[in-house]
């Protein structure tokens, strides 16, 4: 699609070369292909380097805009980001495409639905109810418990187990605010990628990326009733107990182990090797090889000495 | 129904006109075909003025009734009225009726099941595994994604998605609890009603009302695995992260924010433009434009104060 | 299987007899025809009484087993028997088997799927995108809402009310831990016993057993979203509202309320009568007849004094 015809659309101004555009992406990763976007001030160091083809900005920071990258002036960039999203979403349901790639030792159960362009690999099975969107590929030996969704375009990896009910590639909850308090969708046009040996509960919601993927990565176990937000990364062989909430954006290092009704918040780190108690809210970034607990969050045993004062400032009352 | 033949049927005493019933209905909204019930004292003052047909009560409380009014004498009028509800309970499934009308630019995937008596909008995409109840109406240019259920009578705005595995209009959560520690099931005869250009995520669930209507109201965004309990009203333009639980006949204003795993009790009100942080647990009602955290719940600021004299009792006494 | 056929597979010396092997338990509760394992030397004293065919142990505690125990020698018993329990794993589909069994008043829906020998009793009503896994027991007058999985093996009893997406039967989270880090899942052969007269709400998920039974006793009633791990005993008549979280081999006594959002830790007991207000999390096992709150959990009173404490202490210091 032509910037120009972007501008157009959206009655926005076009400022330096028309280009055509093939998809939407964070400042730092755009390519030269790629349409991006500047609204936090915080960011604005990112744009001289950028490499996108153009970027949506208020008309106030274009002197800061590196050579050769053209600008849609809008002010309200998110805004007007949310809007050019839909341009570039798929079709959530396609009527018509190339059958999928089903191996031949792959067991598929009746009442299953498997979109055009997947593949499902050698020895894998797919119980009843599961349905299966566009291009998603599953990897060998994984098994698909019945009535779990993947939308289009996730992979999943080799000798997985997904259990019942749960749900792979959602979008993930983004939305831009206008003045009058309405709430505009980010299409999601990312995806999920499963690594090799991960196991999901049931009843998990596992959310699409924006751009680019949310990540688990290989060996990972999730309990039931997990929610893992857009853009999430989830390192390798981390465990994690039912009920368990990770914010969008966060990274989880190798083996850690979040409890029962943990959560964090997004856009933050855990360091490899962390445990998290059960209920423990994570709030900002913390590194590993520790053990924390509490909301807000602080280390296990300053947590259960907090509790003993507490225990001794209510005996002392009485 | 008539009157006496409820009375026969539950061995209760009818005290005044027999009148033909066609449904249950809370005391202060109860018409003229309608029976009600009054058990906690607290309502007493409802009695004299209602419209009701009849009322479920205790022998003492007859002289506090209207003009009029018939009763059904019973000493445990909220048990009386569980058993009764069954009675006007709709069929869960039905294995004969009319046709539903399906719009022609209407897309319906495999694995489909639609109810008798059901509407579908135009441009609406109906996914594989989706199953839509008895006479459900679902409006112009909605998405329904994979395996999400629609129970009767349940009506689904214009250009709302639902993603994949959400329950909608489930059995509120409502029992009458016997003198032996047994629960009697009141038949959950609402629905629930979802407004235009609303988002539900994933494995959520909305629970259909005991009588009238559960509703969340235009332009509202839920996130994953969240709980609005029965006869809830949400706002318009609302957003709730991921894990929240709203208790059951709870009511929130327009554009309040509710942060992740945050949750409120039953019966309350939420002021317009409230926010709630994450984790936060709302225990009455509260007054809009202000932000609150923690449970029991408080203001933004004083927990925050809260938590920092915690550290500092914490220090002193290492 | 033999003993030497297992030994012989995972490269494991066997002390004494060689046995036909039908089965893996727990210590105390194996048979003669079963392989136990001893991993934490707590549960030592159960190793002179145990009626297993065999125990995996360390080669040091072989001196404490009861005569014509046979054993498998391992210094990691936990993760031998997590490998071992791949061997005596159910398939988790079967493409071949004997015909359900249904009673001529059962109402099956379209887009149903039951697996072999499974058995429907008389007026039960299973809908649209419900799936039965093998040898499922469904008892007389029980109602299966839309999208509802049943695992293989699991027990539903009269009278049952299930809501949409609830899983039933999913892979207990048991996983034995390597020295490097990675995760061995323990084949959850268990399976899910549900009583009479119980109901649950949607989207729940109630994990089978790794040995024996989870159970849910009669006139249970759940709400939506909540989590019971594998091995839990839930009593007859409990309450529990959305997004509670029981945790693995926890058992509740009859009549324990569970308020929203709360949670326990696992094998831990609660006393008959109980109340758990929201958000309270159970850490240890405590007595019934009583209402408690908070995490760590406290008495109600207790936790109350305890608010209005911190809150005095916030004013003062303004």
């Amino acid at each position: 699609m032509r910037l120009s015809q972007i501008a157009r659309e959206f009655d926005l101004e076009l400022i330096g070369e028309d280009k055509e555009i093939e998809g939407l992406e964070a400042l730092q990763k755009a390519g030269p292909k790629e349409l991006s976007f500047l609204d936090n001030p915080k960011y604005l160091g990112h744009l001289k380097s950028t490499n996108a083809a153009a970027v949506i900005i208020k008309e106030e920071f274009l002197q800061e805009l590196g050579d050769g990258v053209s600008a849609l002036i809008s002010d309200e960039p998110y805004v007007t980001l949310a809007h050019i999203s839909k341009l570039f979403a798929k079709p959530p349901y396609q009527k018509e495409g190339k059958e999928p790639k089903i191996a031949q030792s792959a067991t598929i159960a009746p009442n299953v639905s498997i979109g055009y362009g997947s593949e499902i690999a050698e020895q894998v099975i797919i119980m009843p109810g599961v349905v299966i969107g566009d291009n998603v590929r599953i990897g060998e030996g994984s098994i698909i418990y019945p009535n779990v969704t993947i939308y289009r375009d996730c992979v999943i990896g080799k000798n997985c187990i997904i259990h019942a009910g749960t749900v792979i590639g959602s979008d993930g909850y983004g939305f831009a605010h206008t003045r009058d308090g309405r709430h505009i969708k980010i299409y999601q046009n990312g995806n999920v990628i499963i690594e090799d040996d991960v196991e999901i509960g049931a009843n998990c919601t596992i959310d699409r990326a924006v751009f680019g993927s949310t990540v688990i990565k290989r060996g990972t176990k999730l309990d039931n009733l997990i929610q893992i937000a857009h853009n999430c990364e989830i390192g390798e062989n981390v465990l994690m107990a039912s009920q368990v909430g990770i914010s969008g954006s966060s990274k989880l290092g190798r083996n850690v182990v979040m409890g029962g009704q943990s959560g964090t918040a997004g856009h933050l780190e855990i360091g490899d090797f962390a445990v998290i108690a059960a209920r423990g809210g994570v709030t900002k970034s913390i590194p590993g090889k520790k053990t924390y607990a509490g909301f807000p969050l602080m280390e296990h045993k300053q947590w259960l000495k907090l509790q003993g004062l507490l225990m001794r400032l209510l005996k002392r009352q009485k």
